[in-house]
């Protein structure tokens, strides 16, 4: 009998890593979607500002983020400071915890913090162009310690988000609306780009460098979100989770797909063009609609969700645009405005969520999110600085803060 | 007991999840490759067919196509229309069934899935540069609902060429054949591109602007393969079942080895290069190649498999251009030819294998097919319209289809 | 009790598997990151190179190497020559043999021919933009077929090292310092790039064509890496194992993330630039580091030790350019010093190993390695000689070896 355990908790860690690698893949995704939607003379600093708040956040959630998020008292608010890993789980532990404990500790770990290196990424496209590389760094020390870790605990560490019944499967809410919201409090202290709103109202269109780079970070996002939704079931030893997941494997490509097909059908119709980056945002949309909950629509459900966020991500581009709200990567529409809907949908499907819990958790998700970050990006700002020059913003930011170009061969920005 | 059941159905399932992964990761590769092999004035247009084909094959099949495929009777010729997925196994089937139920319903879904965005990505590649977008994703509707599901139906859904004994173990008829075939009906409609063949029979050669890509797009096939051939052993959880997967692992590497050395050496030997499309191309027909049965030959017979491929995928590019048969990434040479190829030479090593029920599988797999898309194409044609006017065709289909350039600010197009 | 033997079999055969296959898209990193750091005139040549060293690697392996590696007597020097794979383990063997055979044989060979692959992928870029690629493929046949598998014997097989007491976990030296030996021995023979080094001692700067292809690699390889070191447990189907896996793949992210840190700011401090190469080296240099004991640091130990790597990979590549040893990737310094590094670390955490065993293993590796290849490159030199003539440097590789450039619609050359 414990050698079936073991092996169960054998499989169920093997699980847990192997969707934690693609996961951790997302990064990679990211690195492209942005490098490929930024100018050519803002590609180098776009990839180590990548590289480099990876880092920051496998670190800082080493040191202290994983202990705040998951160490703290159940339906609590205040989080107990902590750091570092505790115990890894015993053969004894195993046996005596009667199926409670089921995996490794350390796999535990190495799933979550590849998603609080997800929340960050979505940070980097949102500021691109403009920020100072080390105030980002900055940043980013601070929300994958503290600010993400917080907000998790309130759901996925038991705290009294979860205890008011606010459903979110694998982080429409705690980790996509979160580092939208980050990046919003961001954008709006740093302003928009020089030349991307007109004196009388006019919207600049300022075209991504490499779009094949985009396509392939939209297509690793895709992979990687069968191990962030498919690894968010945390178990598949038996039979009916492991229904449960492939069910989620399943979800999540169908919403992909939906939102594909909706944005690209909006744009057509819109734009008399089957625009590229309309389809890869609405990828993208889809897959952030679906993450809230990936398990209980049936596939067709998921399609229509997904589809539906492919719509909203089209419409929510072009409104902050209205709004001169500057996301040179789409990334508050795609994984703030379609997260919401995402979250707001897990009451049509799921029979334990209320609009009530749901509308509760993305306020506090986003007042908590909003205002730490303002605070902190405001005490960057003060220091430091969070803006580049203009001088360095119009030659690049590439020169000036990483002393390279992204491709030293290709003559001819046009811009 | 039970639990054992479970356990060996959780391994099952996820086997089939995560080797169903790697396939989906091969619509990024496809994507990679075409990229990489177009003009850079047609590559934004590409990449958007390949996000929408595959967001399409996912929903028709989901729909319409999955359906027709499996559910319908045994030996048989004429499928049964019918729509969604059935329901998923519940612990009682499984436990009832003595052993024929051990994966999750909704992770063969998921494999199958992929299996059928992979064919019609063959399609993208071969009508490059001159077709018009929305004609190619309308064929696509009909190829993933109706055409591949029915030969696919034939074959791994148990209808008659199942029962005639024809053997295809992962692929190179229902899935690479195929698509070739679809492809090769359209190009035949389409045409050349301008400017390939001149007057006096000279070919132009057309080189892609991004070689890298190209190359990168190659070894995510090649991952990717893995899971396309290693899942397609349905099984993991017992000893012989896993040997199986492992040689089959084995073997594709083997053979994508063999395929690169073949197509380097008589590139060499032939051109005076060591040609790198040629090396890719290599590559790819020795996936192939080895597709139909890469169980039973050892691994070095799987090397010569793979070469032969190889050496097959050279001629038959050269070939094809004499015809004046415009592929540009000799989509229908590497899917076609060579998967002619593995499917004859799966008598070489599986017993149960004969060339007589060989020939009838491709014969039927190819009339099928050939006959359906062309049909499908030319009704297209007469609707809409196949190919795009000679001035945009000209300017690049890039900006009059999609609205954007890939590659803004890298100026100069020679062509 | 045979049947949980067999599940448990079935379990650890997929975890080398999945674990192997992240090993193979090393290839692809190692791919990407040398066609990103070389000039956009000598790209396709590397990329030919690489995708056909692995081709070459998988099959010579098979032919000979495998079998020399692990297929010779306990504690000895001399390895036994020999050809392609033993024979599948039967239920038979794996009932009779208590728990000693636990994996498909077959997966083992997938598991060690991708670890041959990626020395070879070390080399290709030291040598990269000078070196004939006929030449360099004959070195490949000799390095797969034969010199690493005779020093992984004397450590992996059970060869001298191994008894000696030399620990190396998944290949700081066998496989790192191997591959960066036999690039340095090249390198020497070989000489700078035309207008690396001044005639006054100045060094000058060639930066690479395409950093966002540099950067993908190295995330590539940060996923593969996973699968490196945790794939090098060898077991995962109990409670023990899967912690150990577990540990081991919390600690390589560790190390990773480290190695960026380090270099990072180590570049900020002494060039005064986020340099993103030194970035991306960094990394790779806290991978190396941890890859000869993974296992037994803490994830903070792991972080440090890393880190550590991250500073001695900036101090290296200054280092070897004051030498005049003209590495176009860094590889050397990666690969080679980092490695040796992470060899004398182990003791710090695993009490079974000595600074003392630790020293001959390096000694013994460096010192096998080089001297074999320095003789093998002297003959291929003086056979059909190394490098490419001035006029072909000058024009770029790839026009030359392969017939067609990497870019040929992005003008502009400034080199």
């Amino acid at each position: 009998m414990n050698d079936l355990i073991e092996v169960k908790y054998a499989l169920d860690t093997f699980y847990f890593l192997m969707t934690g690698a693609l996961v951790l893949w997302m990064a990679a995704g990211f690195s492209m979607l942005e490098a490929g939607l930024v100018r050519a003379k803002n590609t180098t600093e776009i990839l180590t500002k990548n590289i480099a708040l990876f880092a920051i956040a496998c670190t800082m959630y080493l040191l202290v983020g994983y202990h705040l998020m998951y160490s703290s008292e159940s339906g609590g608010f205040l989080p107990n400071l902590g750091f570092l890993l505790g115990a890894e789980n015993t053969p004894d532990d195993v046996f005596a915890s009667g199926g409670e404990v089921y995996y490794s500790a350390r796999s535990d770990f190495f799933f979550q913090v590849v998603f609080v290196a997800t929340a960050m990424s979505i940070v980097s496209g949102a500021v691109a162009e403009r920020m100072k590389l080390w105030a980002f760094l900055l940043f980013a020390v601070v929300l994958t310690g503290f600010i993400y870790p917080i907000q998790g605990y309130w759901k996925w560490g038991g705290g009294f988000l979860d205890a008011a019944g606010f459903q979110d499967f694998a982080g429409s809410g705690v980790v996509h609306l979160c580092g939208a919201t980050a990046a919003l409090a961001g954008v709006l202290l740093l302003g928009a780009r020089k030349g991307k709103y007109g004196k009388n109202g006019q919207i600049n269109a300022i075209p991504g460098a490499n779009l094949p780079l985009a396509t392939l970070g939209t297509f690793i996002l895709w992979l990687g979100w069968l191990g962030f939704n498919g690894g968010s079931e945390l178990k598949i030893s038996d039979i009916g989770e492991a229904n449960a997941v492939a069910q989620v494997f399943v979800n999540t490509n169908a919403a992909a797909a939906g939102g594909v097909i909706g944005a690209l059908i909006l744009a057509r119709l819109w734009f008399r063009k089957a625009d590229l980056t309309m389809a890869l945002n609405g990828a993208l949309a889809g897959l952030v609609a679906i993450t809230a909950e990936p398990l209980t629509p049936t596939a067709l459900g998921a399609t229509l969700i997904g589809l539906t966020g492919g719509l909203i991500v089209v419409f929510a581009i072009v409104a902050l645009d209205k709004l001169r709200i500057d996301d040179p990567v789409g990334a508050i529409s795609v994984h703030g405005v379609v997260g919401i809907w995402g979250l707001l949908a897990v009451p049509l499907t799921n029979e334990a969520a209320t609009f009530g819990a749901q509308l509760l958790g993305i306020a506090v998700i986003f007042g908590w999110t909003f205002i730490a970050s303002l605070v902190v990006w405001f005490i960057i700002k003060a220091v430091m600085g969070l803006r580049v020059s203009q001088e360095e913003e119009y030659e690049g930011v590439d020169i000036t803060e990483c002393g390279m170009e992204a491709y030293p061969e290709f003559i001819g920005s046009k811009k």
